[in-house]
């Protein structure tokens, strides 16, 4: 019996609600699988832990998460109970940089069922690929000066180590879909930082031979992704730019609620981590509505990630197959709930 | 007569064929409104002149531009010819910064006659006010050491003053508006700066009565102007995300081609310039198909900032008379070239 041990991070908003549906699902395949048993741990780190205990997560959370094989998050944040800046920092994007989850991959295909808002999605199929860890997501910086003459310098701070180890990443997954990696640069308006990403670019796509490749600025990428989408094959760009692009890549697909993303750690020091894209969408949470979708496809990223990638291909077509007959939440143009959506699976992968 | 004195830069690869019929339409303009004369300067900076000069404008060449009423500027870049971040930072964003444009107006709506790729566009009229001359594009920063430890640290610096002065803008400008702003914010990710601009943003929106605010977060912002684009009136947002969104709003439209902008100095000290959003495009240059819509759509909020909207109008709605009836560029599904284009625009002015 292949034991996969998970610590479980619902986290805030609609992160609750998601989480069960994915613990049950994962339930159901390991059954379905007959060798394979999930083992969970379950922490209430988030913006409710902050307003009892002044911080996001326990003293030792970093250490207990890190005993796990993986982590599976829903989402965090709640800017009307704690700063945003706070909240994340805290949890999400500590655990990305100390567990040093420097990749974090993210698909965007044309969904079964789904309605893009394209009048013409053509077939797309890409997967970005987003530096996790660093570049624009830094905490060095500060701010001077209060009243009229305050300024706030941010410094955003690539390595090569980092820089490096997603593209190689990006290269290798292009290697077995459609040979081209897109760069995604601004290397005409960011003066250091984007020539250096360049540079890296190019020293990495000399190592791979066969591989096609191009180079977009972010603005144009950006805007390409809603017109022709269907040129991307694996895009690679740092941590802001991918956290735009892959927003853009759920929007087209037709709805943030459904794209799932992976947060890999590479030197096998730490878990790596698995969340939805969306956030915790305090508008919505305990409506019952929110769309379980993004979650479980996340779940099958976690399959996935686990050589579990039969188990993962089956999930994935039966989550299409109850999109294909619009049982949906409303974000996707349905009247179900929640539980009916997860349900519906469930019943699926049972047969 | 009233004489306004342009400064006239083509600038690069399609810079060159869509600005000469700019200037034959403010002619035209000149001539209908009968007391209107336009002077111009031509300047020939750009690629080509660096590669002659070594350089991308004249030792006094911002002495000299600084002579002229406002700047009215086609492309610039090309980096088969000159690296991107040397092209631009000689010529385009020392403009904007040494003439002190801190603000960039670039609007975004249904434009008659041209198919939106969103499969309803429902009806969106928007604005986006993005700061321009500071934030994620500064040269502070640098690189150290070489080979596989190499860092490159960038410095995004925001000022109270330029940011505020980004926010007073667009809370002016949305009051003759729908009354909404809604400020593009990153601050769960970008620890010092975005929660700085959060907090003018909200020191700034107290000063305003009457102007409902919202705030999103890039990622989000990104992917909702493609889901729900009507939902917004007036945008506003630093270098990089104003630069970022305002190219999803020319994808929403139809294309970057079409899309213009006012990079306005609001100190009386210096010119304001004009530009289209669309860069030099080499790929198509010298095939007479690019788009002239940008450029001319750029004349109009020229005319504006002169004073004389009358004709502004006049020039918009005979632009979208002309796509109408789909004489139209290939990049928006026409078959006409740049001149038929602009062409039919001159003689429907004429009438
Ligand atoms: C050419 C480039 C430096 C410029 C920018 O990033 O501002 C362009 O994309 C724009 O939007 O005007
Ligand atoms: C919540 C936020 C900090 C996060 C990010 O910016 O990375 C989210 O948008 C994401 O994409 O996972």
């Amino acid at each position: 019996m292949k034991k996969i041990k998970l610590s479980v991070v619902p986290g805030d908003g609609i992160g609750n609600e998601v989480m069960p549906h994915a613990l049950d699902i994962l339930d159901v395949v390991g059954e379905i699988h007959g060798g394979l048993d999930f083992e969970y741990e379950h922490f209430e780190y988030g913006c409710d832990y902050y307003l009892k205990h002044g911080k996001m997560m326990a003293d030792d959370g970093m250490e207990r998460l890190a005993e796990s094989d993986s982590i599976l998050l829903g989402a965090v944040g709640d800017a009307s109970k704690v700063p945003d800046h706070i909240s994340l920092w805290g949890l999400l994007l500590k655990i990305r940089q100390e567990f040093e989850l420097g990749i974090n991959v993210r698909p965007a295909k044309v969904f079964k069922g789904i309605d893009s808002p394209l009048s013409d999605p053509a077939h797309f199929d890409l997967v970005i690929v987003r530096e996790n860890s660093e570049g624009e997501y830094s905490s060095v910086g500060g701010r001077m000066y209060r009243g009229d003459d305050e300024i706030a310098i941010q410094n955003n701070v690539f390595s090569k180590r980092a820089t490096k180890q997603a593209m190689e990443y990006a290269f290798k997954l292009s290697a077995g879909r459609s040979h081209h990696v897109t760069s995604a640069t601004k290397s005409n308006g960011i003066f250091h930082a984007m020539p250096f990403w360049d540079e890296v670019f190019s020293e990495t796509s000399a190592q791979y031979e066969g591989i096609t490749t191009s180079q977009q600025h972010i603005d144009a990428l950006a805007a390409s992704l809603v017109t022709h989408p269907q040129r991307y094959d694996t895009i690679v760009a740092s941590n802001l730019f991918g956290d735009i692009l892959t927003d853009i890549g759920a929007a087209i697909m037709g709805s943030i609620g459904i794209a799932p993303s992976a947060n890999l750690n590479l030197n096998g020091k730490f878990p790596s981590m698995f969340e939805p894209v969306h956030g915790s969408a305090p508008d919505i949470a305990g409506q019952g509505v929110a769309n379980p979708i993004g979650q479980i496809w996340t779940v099958k990223m976690l399959l996935d990630h686990h050589g579990e990638e039969e188990m993962g291909s089956v999930l994935l077509d039966t989550l299409e197959s109850v999109a294909a007959e619009r049982i949906l939440t409303p974000d996707v143009g349905g009247n179900a709930t929640t539980d009916e959506v997860a349900g519906e699976v469930i019943k699926r992968l049972k047969r």
